[in-house]
């Protein structure tokens, strides 16, 4: 068949389990866009168009998920205020913080927001990410949202990805609703989220919960709607204080808990009986010198997924490579290279609720991987920087191929 | 003239100073590989044979002022080892560590050293990196040290790239030698220093200076060696504790002092009159999970340069990418992203004792300088990974031109 194609001469870390889960001496073959067989060469069955991939390591394409990729003005200006000794508090005062991406994002075109999505979301590609999450939460108002969201979706049209979007309208109080965030939760609930749901533009909800933004009251609000509306949920919890978000995600069946700095042991528990995915942001962790690593030991030992996200954003996040941050998943939170490169494929995965299809390689599931020019898979979360893909493969098709 | 090139349409951060020192729309004119003219590009003197750059910022090429880049035997399998529970005394005891690289480099060929080396260095290039220091000291006898330096000269010839060599023949005791150090330095101070200064393979040379490594007296002993060759000196120095290398380095009137995690206010005094520069190593401290800071504050009320290196090494800092360093010395140190990018510029420059002709962009020095893709200079230190360069342009010759 036309269709049919073959790589060889390659080790697989297929990743089923969450484990490496090594085929050494490897093919794959995968008709249209998904993998029709994958095994040890000398067993390959058929004769094909076949591709050498001289001993390269192969895993599952990257799916970063937990991204806020589409925002216009990025904030350098006020990242080297900070360090040059201005405060935060000066900073807000004066209309920076997250305040300013939502001023410069509203301005922006739908044209504008898309081309400096696209240039980011290439610098992710280059790296290795077929599959991407992105937030909106810059718009905060329904018109704003929307284009977001459309932004979003025409980056999977345009590009070799996969796109989720997640609806973060609760992602802070817009200036308009100042002093009046229940309004706002109302407003969200009842007009926002009907409206986005029904363009198709959300393919699950998310929320803020901590002290500065929304109360766990308002998130089950939220999500309450969300449920209504049968949309899937998932949650920002936990990670400047403890508000309990971790467990009350756990309570709607979340995709995922994300962050988590703060979740205590029943949070973690609750997670394990819920399947719900904790999602951990080790770049935002560094770059806001946090010194309270999310429960590891906890999460490990209640058999809850972890995965791992870039949160790339103008603000605590302008992370360009969701490679590295597996090295800082292993640098700051003692995670294993296994761990950390399951965290960015199955786990991933697990957190988009796209595990049947995406994130190991399998007889079935979608042909999208990565030739690396490494000789260890523990070599991904081992070099800092690089460019480290020799090959990528999306949807049975190699990238770069036209 | 035809050597004559010149680009405009862009902003150029000088650095001039160690500040950005800006010159916006601004245009520039190499002659050969110097820079023949340089300022507002309306005041252009001539009309030559011009690239436009269409707004982006210049900078001088990158230096990076400290690495270990040609070594043999990467060591992602120890740092496996070390986050699945293994003990670096384990991994010591079954001849890892610092010791398995020195043996697998020994067994290297040349071709081979050059051949990895220069795919690191090219992964370093791709991030705009025009100069590079690169250090022996996983030779530590006289053939391995001189296989190293060759290796290092090698790449200066085969890429668009100043290279500088440093005898780091004092890195550790090799096994030889064990319990017997002093006449390791005394071998390294009669034997291979003369060697490889006659075979002009030395542009420096480095100790390290530790508890696990060197005394101040034999370091000493190497100075005098090392002064009385003519060649000038760098140091590890007060990495991890304070034996006064600093200081001790300020009195030989180093180059540099690196590391300096654990240097006194008085070590910072002496390199300040010494004009020994002060290179700091943010990668490692990452990667060793440091949590004492070097003496930011001190080195800049007296006044020393503050230069930053990538480190690069499989041991402690596997790092591909200098502009990340920047990043880091942000977050982890407080520089500022201007600070931060004077130290891989015009101060690594003075590290190298280059800065006559390197490290910033005015008359007469190379024109060795990249375009970025940023529309700020702090982005340089602000996006952690992702691809920014737009163009390198080595020697007044733009690098991909062939
Ligand atoms: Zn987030
Ligand atoms: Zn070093």
């Amino acid at each position: 068949m036309s269709d049919t194609r073959c790589w060889f001469n390659c080790h697989v870390a297929t990743m089923v389990g969450g484990h490496y889960s090594v085929i050494a001496d490897a093919a794959i073959l995968a008709r249209g866009e998904r993998i029709a067989w994958i095994g040890r060469r000398e067993q390959l069955p058929s004769d094909c168009q076949a591709t050498d991939l001289h001993g390269a390591w192969v895993t599952p394409g990257l799916i970063d998920c937990h991204s806020h990729l589409v925002f216009a003005g990025e904030r350098s200006a006020e990242f080297e205020l900070r360090l040059e000794g201005t405060s935060y508090a000066e900073i807000a005062a004066h209309g920076g913080g997250i305040a300013s991406t939502v001023r410069a994002t509203r301005a922006a075109s739908e044209e504008q927001l898309l081309d400096s999505a696209e240039r980011r979301a290439r610098q992710l590609l280059r790296d290795g990410v077929t599959c991407l999450e992105v937030k909106s939460g810059y718009g905060l108002d329904l018109a704003s949202e929307r284009k977001l969201l459309r932004v979003a979706r025409q980056l999977g049209e345009r590009l070799p990805l996969t796109v989720r979007t997640t609806c973060l309208a609760a992602h802070a109080v817009p200036p308009e609703y100042t002093g009046r965030s229940d309004d706002y939760i109302e407003h969200v609930c009842d007009e926002m989220l009907p409206a986005l749901a029904a363009e198709g533009l959300v393919d699950a909800v998310d929320a803020y919960c901590e002290h500065l933004a929304f109360s766990p009251e308002q998130v089950e609000r939220l999500f309450e709607a969300a449920t209504a509306l049968g949309l899937p949920v998932k949650l920002h919890a936990d990670q400047l204080s403890a508000l309990g978000g971790a467990g009350l995600a756990a309570r709607y069946l979340a995709l995922s808990a994300d962050h988590l700095e703060y979740a205590s042991d029943a949070d973690v528990v609750a997670m394990g009986t819920a399947g719900t995915v904790a999602v951990l942001l080790p770049a935002a962790f560094y770059l806001l010198n946090e010194s309270r690593r999310p429960p590891i030991e906890c999460l490990r030992r209640h058999g809850v997924p972890i995965a791992l996200g870039s949160d790339l954003n103008p603000g605590t996040a302008p992370v360009l490579s969701l490679r590295l941050v597996l090295a800082m998943a292993c640098t700051s939170f003692g995670m294993t290279p296994e761990e950390a490169l399951a965290g960015v494929t199955l786990h991933a995965a697990h957190a988009l609720g796209l595990a049947h299809r995406h994130g190991s390689l399998e007889v079935g599931k979608l042909a999208d991987f990565v030739a690396w020019d490494v000789r260890r898979p523990a070599e991904l979360a081992y070099w800092l920087g690089g460019d480290l893909p020799r090959r990528v493969i999306f949807h049975g098709k190699e990238v770069g191929d036209g």
